[in-house]
């Protein structure tokens, strides 16, 4: 019991742990109103695998971590090349490592992101958005992957800015409540969410307001002053 | 950008990542009580490396990933192999994969755990505790490691059960302010913190009391029924 903290062995001293590999994959959530309806769905975009493993599948999308790169360049990279898309912010989420989870030995950090709606592009070849609450059965553990990012949105929704992620610079008391809605799956009371985040001190009104088919709707911007609960000393990276 | 999710290529199919290891290592917070004083600090055990790179220097517990091993498995088996330690709950913190964060291309799957002074047992050769706020300068990226790690531990204790992981069963309200004196590293007003924490719902008063050189304290226990902020869906594997 006296073996001391052993990272790194000197270069050369090989051990099993060489037959694992290190991937990245990304989540990344958007909202999207369907047609035609008042109501918003959290969505997220997939790559069909056209090979195997799980060839055909749905999967997140990734790739392998580059030796001359760090987990974040990483993420956006594999998100890039997979997708074309380039969120401004992607966060680490959490490293998945089960032995079974691929069919050879794979660690997979994965990343997550939110994106408003004016910042999706136009994705490439193979990728296609789905709702969140109605997923196929992914390849790998992907779909535990997706809920864990879910719960962790949802948790988070409730004790920091990140609604904000999804939202332009200004918005309305009906936008922002439309957000949590979403991303909680369920309808909130508009007195009562008005109230709670009036007294939160997050939101800033401004003299703007919405026109058009209902009565003006006051403009609000979210107040930078308040502390994110989620940030760290890591973000200074970013 | 027609290249789809790339996870795992197959089985022999080799890249540059093939040169990327994976470790586990793990920080352990408690407190300590300082000889002769009402102060307590937070403390964490450190293990002397006895060869290169940095040997000499203090590190994390830790050691390599066994490609037969899960994460969770890997960081309890190289703490109890480094320590001796054992706690029954480890929770992932953040995977560290900086390009130049050792000679060799590692990526750090980092754990964390608290650990109620009742819960130490004696420690193996090489181990020191050190006060977390007196750190000498430790081996590759470990002063930054525990830096977020400290971070995530002030985070956390304020908005979820956390103090529970430092505390006895049942304990009085200047117990539970010690701790999170010790964690905020400041002094908090007594009648502020009790009438905020007797507001949070999430104590129970029992009708016992501590007595002793002081006048009686009522003792309390965490509800069990509020559910903690930081918890989800991937607890149930532990």
């Amino acid at each position: 019991m006296t073996r001391t903290a052993s990272e790194p062995l000197p270069p050369g001293a090989a051990t099993e742990s060489d037959a694992t590999r290190v991937a990245v994959s990304t989540v990344i959530f958007t909202l999207r109103r369907l047609p035609g309806s008042d109501a918003v769905q959290v969505v997220l975009p997939l790559v069909r695998r056209t090979r195997d493993p799980h060839e055909g599948q749905w999967a997140l999308p990734g790739g392998w971590l580059d030796v001359t790169e760090g987990l974040d360049a990483a993420a956006s990279r594999t998100l890039a090349e997979t997708t074309g898309l380039a969120p401004s912010y992607l966060e680490q989420l959490y490293a998945f490592g089960a032995v079974g989870r691929s069919p050879t030995r794979v660690v997979s950090i994965v990343y997550w992101a939110l994106l408003r709606a004016d910042e999706i592009t136009d994705t490439v070849e193979n990728v296609q958005w789905f709702d969140a609450a109605e997923l196929p059965r992914l390849a790998f553990d992907h779909n535990e992957i997706v809920d864990y990012a879910l719960w962790r949105l949802r948790n988070k929704v409730g004790y920091s800015r990140i609604a904000h992620g999804l939202l332009a610079d200004e918005f309305t008391l009906a936008d922002l409540r439309e957000v949590y809605e979403a991303v909680l799956g369920r309808r909130l009371d508009p007195a009562n969410f008005r109230r709670q985040v009036e007294n939160s001190g997050t939101l800033i009104p401004t003299d703007r307001f919405r026109t058009g088919s209902h009565r003006p709707a006051r403009l609000y911007r979210y107040n930078q002053d308040v502390e994110l609960a989620d940030r760290g000393p890591l973000d200074a990276r970013h």
